[in-house]
């Protein structure tokens, strides 16, 4: 159903530049499981690498945002950008790293909120305010 | 240069649905300034009051999450909506309640990152693992 | 500071393809004034035509919606899309086709409100209610 | 398969807040339905209301639009952003006040032809005419 | 489970008009498949006929760009417009027209790499460059 | 008007980090200019240094696609995400790279046709044809 193929796990260890990346998932993440992200994405073990690092510099270790920040900021990209499977994983991931239900629910109002002020700025193609525009 | 008419004070001074808003949206933030946003929205003084009365309720007050994270979420969102003045505005709120350079840093790097993430999830529209779809 | 050429009136009279349609376009509009939208494309007098046609075919002569309506359509459109050029030169049509500053307001409300649903349910990632999947 | 909990009737009920929303809806909308939309939003009665009370006020009673052409926009913004529930739930609204098979067939001509010359505009960069700067 | 009914071949006999383009339809491709998009447009036989004899002038015949490298070009608006149907089409159809793994591999790429700094870009509001605003 | 600060060149050259990848853009273009998405991503030299290497990785040396197709894909990411800057950027790079103004002219047709189709299928919600779904 995806236009490319999911590679199953005897797949992905036949490939040593996949096992690789699927072997650092692993171990970072501290789970056996592996998503289907990274199994379309293993069709390119090139941008399999590239993908997987980009992730693992950005989301894990030291982080200036605490990771259940990082996860909801994820959310409302993933959101504006209507990506289904990005919302699911991504709101799996924020539960598993802490969001609270009351997080949650206000994450979405805002996320709504920006949409709809987004919308109507747009319309009213509005010129930005001079103080808004102060060199930082 | 807007597709609507930008209220001066004078003018909103003159109509008491708008002077209303206006007179709260100054003690709500404690400061005189008005942006163009609700100069625009103040053409439609119920919409004007409406689209205030959802941000107060949502952004000030009592909030689950801290007022720089909900501003670093309506970022992320109007980044990917493309609007510029709502990118400007909220850029500049959320250093005004203390985003660190380090964090504006991380959030344009998780933004980026997760829109490479939904196309490269979209273009290979990949399945939802069944993993991500435990009931809440 | 387009990414092509605008070409003048006189270069577009020495095109015979390119007259025809601006001949055309003012003939039907009954103006002389030719926007830069057919400035832009009468680069390449193929897609000239074809995209006056389509939009003469559509929006003009007998149609099932008013014109102003589809000029509010267009406006929707256009604002979810963020084409500012756009919003722009619509908004103006519909002014000229009619369009009172209450319908514009309201407009605006219901563009705010739709993108404001339309993120809680993508966030929500609701399945569609059976009831709306009555076959047509 | 949501992201959240959709509620039932009767934990509907047995929440206060919820249960007076549920039966102004009913109400308003004269119909025992309660589509998933609200269902989804009941986890925060908040959000709830405040979307429910903004849909009411611009979508019922005195509107300047023929509530058949505010439906109609509101496809053409879902339609933009991707929104599949909301395209399906809005069509079948749309064709309950009374859209026809024709105007339905131009509501998304229209949408089409808006978004292809979106693109190509947006493609190309142009500069608003002067033209469509006039003060309103 | 559309919003339109999928006309059926014996329907499309039926009516002229709709006979004529889809009888194009299969003479131009070769190929007596003809896929729901032109069932679902069916229902507007003039829409039907604009939308196909637009196709077949840009993406038939002689054309500017080899076939397959339009359909790529199309698999990338499909991906940034989230439309999942046309992502599926034109994937197999770029198969079909010899689009290879490693070139599938490498358009992924290049998708979420423009994805990536087109948010980039956008979260810093960037001024183009004076360089890229030369006079083509 | 950035909600970054562009680095000039003696600023870069003070920051070892980012020294080195502005030293690397330059020979690996062959040009001594630096545009301004790389002089605003130096506020964070590690994200510079991710983005500028992954740039690297997909859009130079040996490439699957020939790097005038792989910039106009990236003009059709960036048109759909309305991207001026990237646009702008990536339409100057192609015209460089040798796209001539037909082959400019047909790829503004492809990306608005596909827009067009795009919102024509979300509209009417179709369903993917069992064809398009075969396993690759």
């Amino acid at each position: 159903m995806a236009t490319v193929r999911l590679l199953s796990d005897s797949e992905a260890e036949a490939i040593p530049a996949v096992k690789a990346v699927f072997d650092d998932i692993r171990a970072t993440r501290k789970s056996d499981f592996v998503n289907n992200f990274w199994r379309g994405l293993a069709n390119d073990p090139v941008t399999l690498k590239r993908t997987w690092e980009s992730l693992k510099q950005v989301m894990t270790g030291e982080t200036a945002l605490p990771p259940v920040v990082q996860e909801m900021i994820y959310i409302a990209v993933s959101t504006a950008n209507g990506c289904s499977y990005c919302i699911h994983s991504h709101t799996a991931a924020a539960k598993a790293k802490g969001m609270t239900e009351a997080e949650h629910a206000e994450l979405l109002a805002v996320i709504g909120l920006a949409a709809q002020t987004n919308h109507l700025v747009t319309a009213m193609q509005l010129p930005v305010d001079p103080a808004f525009l102060v060199e930082s």
